[in-house]
């Protein structure tokens, strides 16, 4: 299934069939009478208005445009991350909010725009079994560009004549919600905003031949970000180590294992980036691919125009995007 | 000479007596009847106002507020590159507009907040020769994040801690005008807005050895991008291969160089890196450092706090800025 033609409907199937707890901690808002802090965040855009990006939250199959319930809040969630107003989304009332159908919607990236994407190698056990390598000592930290982040309803664009070895590669990405500086692995928690699911695409030949060893072409060609479908919010996640991760092409399983085997703990590599860098709200942290990328398949496979990659994190839900040609 | 203590009027001094023929142009447009192409933008803050930048033009020792000539146009030199004010700028009448005396502003970098800031490795011969290493076939791609730009009165902070090993590397820095992909050599030139001074700062310690071989963590601390003062137009530059380029630490030389090293010429660079990736309005592209870095020299040399940082390329002006302990 393509992600130019899921429609928004077989997006909810996918994230309620996925995040069941998540769906009931929604249906929990309507009655509760405390502050929410399980949500599931998205950015979309109106049918009617495609070029603006508002940041809102799902309500089952519905969505709450925020600035609607709050005509002062930032459109985007980076802008709300960066002003005080995400704390006042996670204290609306929990009556019925306004809100309008998916189907009304294109769901977009849930963040973008943000200043650092920051990528950690080698860090699941099965990963590095295939490639007979040992566990890194240390989180070894690499970066994209911002404007690489792509949303389960765009397609990853290869430049097929200049780049011919793109992977796939799914990851647990972490969304920081306040600045953070030199903090420690037992305070980082305080400093997750919410995750996703994210594809580090990866385009081998670039990454490990055509640069001098340093990965930043191969990992930061246009599009080659995928996150999505939802951020949700820490505390709907509880402990992240415990998640199954999942990636298929064209239906067919390549990846299946548990963050549980992520080598550097998500605490740990926040003390380690934050001690020689400062983290900004919306920031994130893709946490390193499991096993069963294409370039260590024997042969090697790599993905190629009409692929359709789907990548699948417990309690966050399912990203699905299209492989095409860049123009 | 510290950042924190030199003024606007030392920095007037500092710019024109090495940009002579940009002070001359700048002279010329108040008689010229044409558009002018010719110009030293920079971004300020008024000392009353010090949280708003504003873009401006220097105009002796006056700058011009661009958004006070036309109130429509972004306050910010990236948001004047994203829309079509900047082609205004340009057009504007060349009678006196209104301006302020640099004395009422605080000088800030020339840009910031652009998608990325890209530096290529190895490509100035006689750096390379002080590393006997070989020249690069191909220019080796890496990048800072843009929260790490400073400007000419902000500090370098170190985490003296931890890093322990920050070296200077001057660098001309080339500002992409618009949108950039698969360009070729030949047509580079038209992609180019500006250039400015830049200072790739490296934590040598992180660079090498603590990141798997991967630079990000000792060329993206926080601060390690100064630059500055001024972008100025490409048309006035002409050739970017023939100017002289220095750096020198508490006034001892450190570097003296020209660009005519650069193995790998910023037309050649802009192909490669646009060939694989978009290059956005307001990128910046740090082209490489010539010989005379800290950690080659015998001893090796490092940055501590209460040091200052001097940075001069001809037909730019001088970049200073200090150096503290990262708080």
């Amino acid at each position: 299934m393509s992600a130019m033609r899921i429609g928004a409907r077989a997006f909810t199937t996918h994230l309620l069939s996925k995040g069941q707890a998540g769906n009931s901690l929604l249906s929990q808002r309507n009655i509760s009478t405390t502050n929410i802090n399980n949500m599931k965040f998205v950015q979309f855009t109106y049918n009617n208005d495609p070029k603006q990006i508002r940041a809102g939250y799902l309500d089952g199959d519905r969505v709450v445009d925020i600035n609607k319930i709050d005509s002062n809040a930032p459109q985007t969630l980076l802008g709300l991350l960066n002003s005080e107003h995400i704390g006042k989304v996670f204290g609306y009332p929990s009556s019925k909010p306004q809100s309008v159908p998916l189907s009304d919607v294109t769901l977009k990236a849930p963040i973008h725009g943000m200043d650092k994407v920051l990528c950690v190698a080698l860090n699941y056990d099965d990963h590095c079994k295939e490639q007979n390598l040992q566990e890194p000592k240390i989180p070894i930290i690499f970066s994209k560009f911002s404007s690489t982040i792509i949303g389960p309803n765009e397609a990853v664009k290869i430049r097929t004549h200049i780049s011919k070895k793109v992977d796939w590669e799914v990851e647990l990405a972490v969304v920081i919600g306040k600045t953070a500086s030199s903090v420690k692995a037992a305070d980082a928690y305080k400093y997750i905003f919410g995750y996703t699911v994210a594809q580090d695409i990866s385009g081998r030949d670039w990454q490990k031949e055509s640069n001098g060893g340093q990965f930043l072409l191969g990992k930061s060609q246009d599009t080659f970000c995928p996150i999505g479908p939802c951020i949700v919010s820490a505390d709907e996640i509880g402990d992240p180590h415990t998640l199954d991760i999942k990636c298929s092409v064209n239906n067919e399983e390549k990846q299946n294992s548990n963050t549980c085997q992520l080598i550097h703990k998500i605490p740990d590599v926040i003390e380690r980036i934050s001690s020689i860098m400062t983290l900004l709200p919306g920031d994130i942290i893709l946490t390193g691919t499991p096993g069963g990328v294409g370039m260590h398949r024997k042969p090697p496979q790599y993905l190629k125009p009409g692929d359709t990659v789907t990548s699948e994190i417990g309690k966050i839900g399912t990203l699905v995007v299209s492989v095409e040609e860049h123009n």
